[in-house]
């Protein structure tokens, strides 16, 4: 699993000027503080530029405004965004690192004769492809997966293990789905009727859009009536629960554990922290950002940074504080009741 | 996937007075607003009434005391309780749109001779069933189950991808299992012994009764000694996690991503919102209702609704109150020395 | 399924000494309440002493220090930790009642020739073993299990069904791997260029020391350079979200929901209540205890118990609690501004 790569292909692939022996090769990608001389390593960040001349990094990719200061140290690359290079260097660096998919149809994979399996596409052991359903050109199918009937995947969309994609749900190209990932489970729709609870059939899909990204056993359900959608660019962590007939905005990241009940519309390049819950029919605005943990309880339709978290505190003095919370609104008018005895 | 109905089918399987053209085909069930002229639609709620006179539907389902208005609208049916008749009718949309199980055993399935498969029973494929399981009449196995040894798995009942039940466990009938959902795992159960864990090993089954909806990649474990318990008309939304020897109370329903901690019992008819926590051992009487994301610390044995949520606020705002909250028994304490000062 | 043991063989498993007839045989463990005749039990806690006397169990696990009262009740087996003794026997009913993993690779697996499979493994019906993995000695891979590229799997790991670790992770010795787990899927890493997210390509990997417990559905992430690490001991229940280049420290054991976000270091002999979220890059010590559905927010370095949980209340009481909350900052000032004019 050695990989070694020069600088000088490093730089061509990420399309920067390279300060430097071209030569050079290195065989890992860190951070400044404990890099080898055989690392690569980035500067992202001005807070970081004090580890920059003390770096052993055989090579650091940097700013423009930090070009002087890099070639003093030793090589670098010079690129507009290091931080975009940084990340287009893990991707050549996973070219060579992560197992390539196998084109073609494993032996053992159930493929319904009505199915379409674009050229190029991989289909692993055990998968199964349902009447009628479509795989993309190039796309991978890992093992254990399940797609259902009329299902669409994307050109170049790769499934991981154990991914289920109910029948009529459709991904776009170049999307990422981790294990265990479920689409197109049933809403969680019932009429009360005298005390038990009658099932409304969840008849609309699961639309996801390109470049979208999904993490480990998350689950988007099928809509009731009209589909649930996400977005291009969304991208979700792992174990985050999507209801009915939400719709996720273009480029919305959720972090792992969140919660997003029935019918909510998320906007465009929002923020979601892990663990926060959204209460159903909700609308958030584009480019809101909520903190871990908070619970979203009405719409909220400005842009900006919102939060809601008990501050966790040693057990003694929160049970003190939580318990006095209980008689916080009596406090206040108390308080009042103070404040017009006080002249 | 097009699906028509005539208006007179529609009727006739819901029971309900036809007024206007039983030959009037729809194509698509919708809400008032929006309907088009090939959509049926429901009043199901008095506060939607104004959009009645307004819709484009072909056909609305209506109670009795919108019999009138309705009729000067157009074609409607008459119905007692129209919302149950919207649930009926998406059920009737689903038999035409859900792709069928074919009948039988899968070439691929591995079945262990001692097993029992019930007639007309659909096994999919690579679906395993282990030694002296019983799956029942009509009952649906998706690809890449795995019943464990002596499970049981009522007639009629449905599992999607990717499902396990342990050995032991039984589900009653007419039961809809979704993808990934894993019945039977080991509790969380370990004496601590000189600084590590020593594993307390789970003796117990879950048994499951008829007419439960378990949401995908949920978790039920199975219970220490004896065994884990959820009552008849159980419904869990996705990625619910339910402890060992809990028991849930007959049409009890839990919203997605609630977690139940060990040995908790929970009433009939209680509705647990999405992110609850119960906490261990409690007790929560039937009809009790917890809001969405609410920590429940204590038994509750009254009826009514529950909640425990830090409001979300701009992050400033909060910041600011979350900061005080952390001194708010000290500001009660203050409050009080200023009282006993005034007069 | 009937177990059927003699206290002669429990007491001689056990190491302790018993008192009474060697020939008696209990076919159930159950707790002092509710015992019957043919039930083993236990007094592992003096608070359950008073039931001693009037339980009905053939037989007692008791320390020392309850030798005299035990005996004069009936039989019993003394030892110096009965809660220890009560997981050991656990132990051994397992031994009888779990259905034994069957050695040998079943003829649907798909096993890569480069990979290596220890004597006695047992590799289950359509599981899948990528190339250059290994299972150890004695592994237990379960149904649908995939094994990716060189992952090692130590001996006498069990992993249930529908498991796939990624390629390049490890788990060690004696580990139990519940059903639907997900090792090694990439962290949720992303560079942010011009309002999408470019990928940051996850190049670590998970390492899993000896002894490890991971309950259903819970995802372990990949590191993004260096690699996740769970050391030995660490217990996890359902549905946690272990994000990449988190270390949890040994004997660490973590309830549901967890969610623990990238690159937190958590100590040794913590314990993770329920539903509890750790952010990101924070360092918690040995020995800290969180409090079921607190939301750690700052690094935590002195062992303790600490919580952050808004106390539920009757929906009304919290709504008017919550609501003055939001202005806890202006009633501090307030509170002050009173204070100053109060002599």
């Amino acid at each position: 699993m050695a990989i070694e790569l020069s600088l000088g292909d490093i730089a061509a692939h990420l399309g920067g000027e390279l300060i430097g022996d071209a030569n050079v090769r290195v065989n890992r990608i860190g951070p400044l503080e404990g890099a080898t001389p055989s690392t690569i390593s980035f500067l992202s960040h001005p807070k970081y530029q004090s580890q920059l001349a003390g770096s052993a990094a055989a090579c650091v990719l940097v700013s423009p405004a930090m070009r002087e200061a890099a070639a003093a140290r030793g090589a670098a690359i010079v690129l507009d965004d290091p931080y975009l290079g940084f990340a287009r260097l893990t991707q050549l660096w996973a070219q060579h690192l992560r197992p390539p998919a196998t084109p073609g149809v494993h032996a053992s994979a159930v493929i319904d004769p009505t199915a379409s399996i674009g050229a190029g596409a991989s289909i692993a052991a055990f998968a199964v492809v349902d009447a009628g359903a479509v795989v993309g050109e190039g796309a991978v199918i890992g093992p254990h997966c399940h797609i259902g009937a009329n299902a669409a995947i994307g050109a170049k969309t790769r499934l991981a293990s154990n991914v289920s994609v109910g029948f009529g749900c459709s991904i776009g190209q170049r999307g990422i789905i981790h294990g265990g990932v479920v689409i197109g489970a049933d809403g969680f729709g019932f009429a009360p009727v005298g005390g038990r609870w009658e099932k409304i059939e969840q008849l609309g899909n699961v639309r996801i859009g390109d470049d979208v990204e999904i993490g480990a056993n998350t689950c988007i359900d099928r809509g009731a009536l009209a589909d649930t959608v996400l977005e291009d660019g969304v991208k979700l962590d792992n174990l985050v629960q999507i209801g009915h007939n939400v719709r996720v905005g273009a480029h919305t990241a959720m972090a792992g554990c969140v919660g997003v009940a029935g019918s909510a519309t998320i906007g465009a390049h929002c923020q979601i922290g892990g663990g926060a819950v959204v209460l159903g029919h909700l609308t958030l605005a584009d480019r809101v950002i909520i903190s871990a943990a908070s619970v979203v309880m009405r719409s909220i339709l400005k842009p900006g940074q919102y939060s809601g978290v008990f501050p966790i505190d040693d057990n003694a003095a929160w049970e003190k504080n939580a318990a006095t919370l209980r008689q916080l609104h009596g406090l206040r008018e108390r308080l009042r009741a103070l404040e017009k005895k006080t002249p």
